[in-house]
């Protein structure tokens, strides 16, 4: 665990305690009674040089920073509705700007979410949003889910974490689309609310399949076992990386904001959910390959490439 | 107008559009519908380096990034409910944190203001705090003063930039008073709540008060008239400082938090609130002396200090 997680102790009782919190400090987001319904709120900073790299296109800097946060939005089952801006930047360059507005304005359109607020700052390059979302289903959170359950996730994964390596040259059609996932991952935001009381648990895949599995295990005490051979890879993917590779990017690259899910044993599969595994009682997630023998792999989970 | 205060057209209206958008970028906060009750939601960032010393300390830090969107809701009329913090800082240093959170934890309990999510990354020090507030009689905004309105502020104008200026060296009670208007601002909630479905408009000081009546002026489409003998400054500035320089800060310093507002001819003055002028047709903002002549005040109204 990076000393970094550590630091949401600090934060995780501050201020005044008060009733209509219903999920505080520690989901996806934050769970509230706001006027007879309730609401979640969730918040993701981007750092130029740590969560993209420094000369990333403006454009597919707006754009990541509305779909980390439609990502969170969607692994609570929320229906996005309004988001505000806190930028910093280190000078007011209009052509960047421009760039930066239409990239958060598409993702944001995409997801039916208004932009009502911000405040801009001089200084490093710190994007951070925040959104708000109705819940009508009730929340999907980390900790639900129960021995027995499935596991499911949607997409494929390990694009993201495969495109960043070929960001600056991609140099063939795949890893152009490998690349693109990168720069423009795709929230599941209508997913998420048809998952709102269907599924026991989510939580959206942003630090890697295997850390975000233990994040959701840990939350719900139970552990989680999964099937290699399941793993939802790209076919893109398999070309640019081979089929090895493929799948230690699928459990241990970041940055695909797909959801993982438990679902109840009677309830259907939604479509758009790829079953690859099974909550049990021991704790920690594994992975089993064909044979039986569990996979460690190479990369850890990573969200910050610097 | 700083180039930076250009940059709210580049987000005037992105993202989808809502009809429970009441009020979205350009004032003190967004107004928003929400499950049968509105809903004001702000956000402040401070960096460091620009809007605090660099040396302040932690819990300084951390109270300021409360106060500051705390003054944001009370000048909107909303009654300060969730706070979430996106905090990017170089080291997880535990010394520093265990300051912050006592000081942020101190100013949101004050207000009954609960902390319910965030987001810790690593970079250059920056703080962003979002609230949210419940409006129980409609929103005050910059827009709604008119000609004959009167005008009035609360607290005393000056301290904070004063303040600014012997924070590291104090060097008398005064000062340590006045470098403690700097360091731990009052928001003003509790009169914010009162002043709602009372003031014609409002607006918080942190500009600078010219500068903050300017804003509320021109989002009112009138002008504003002042009387420098009516300023409210307080014995430790002019102590520290002279008449002279208080009634200067107290026209073009920022950082105080105090609010300023309009109040329609027949409503009655609430306690707290000083008189110091009234709404004219003619646009702009003028101070004038006992004699009848203009100030232009040396130091314009400002924010960022570095």
């Amino acid at each position: 665990m990076d000393e970094f997680d550590l630091i949401e102790r600090y934060f995780a009782r501050l201020g005044a305690v008060r009733d209509d919190v219903l999920l505080g400090v520690g989901d996806d987001g934050a769970v509230l009674s706001s006027g007879g319904r309730d609401i979640a709120v969730v918040t993701d900073t981007l750092v130029s040089g740590r969560h993209f790299p420094v000369d990333m296109a403006a454009a597919d800097v707006g754009y990541r920073a509305a779909a980390v946060n439609l990502s969170d939005l969607a692994a609570m089952g929320a229906a996005p509705c309004w988001a505000t801006l806190a930028l910093t930047l280190p000078a007011a360059d209009a052509a960047w700007l421009d760039g930066f507005a239409a990239g958060l304005g598409a993702a944001l359109d995409g997801a039916g979410c208004a932009l009502v607020g911000g405040d801009t700052t001089r200084g490093p390059l710190t994007v951070t949003v925040q959104m708000i979302g109705a819940l009508s289903r009730g929340a999907l959170t980390r900790g639900g889910a129960r021995p027995g359950d499935r596991v499911g996730v949607t997409g494929t994964l390990g694009d993201a974490a495969a495109g960043l390596e070929c960001l600056a040259a991609p140099g063939s059609a795949a890893a152009t689309y490998l690349a693109r996932r990168f720069r423009r991952p795709t929230p599941r935001c209508e997913l998420g609310v048809r998952l709102a009381g269907v599924a026991s648990a989510a939580i959206d895949v942003s630090d890697g399949l295997l850390a975000d599995l233990g994040h959701l295990a840990r939350a719900s005490g139970v552990g989680i076992e999964i099937e290699a051979a399941r793993l939802p890879v790209s076919a893109e993917l398999v070309q640019v990386v081979g089929a090895g590779r493929a799948r230690e990017l699928a459990l241990g690259g970041g940055d695909d904001y797909e959801l993982a899910v438990t679902l109840p044993p009677g309830a259907a599969v939604p479509e758009g959910i790829r079953l690859i595994g099974a909550v049990v009682a021991a704790p920690g997630v594994r992975c089993l390959d064909e044979r039986g023998v569990e996979l460690v792999p190479q990369c850890r989970g990573y969200r910050h490439f610097a």
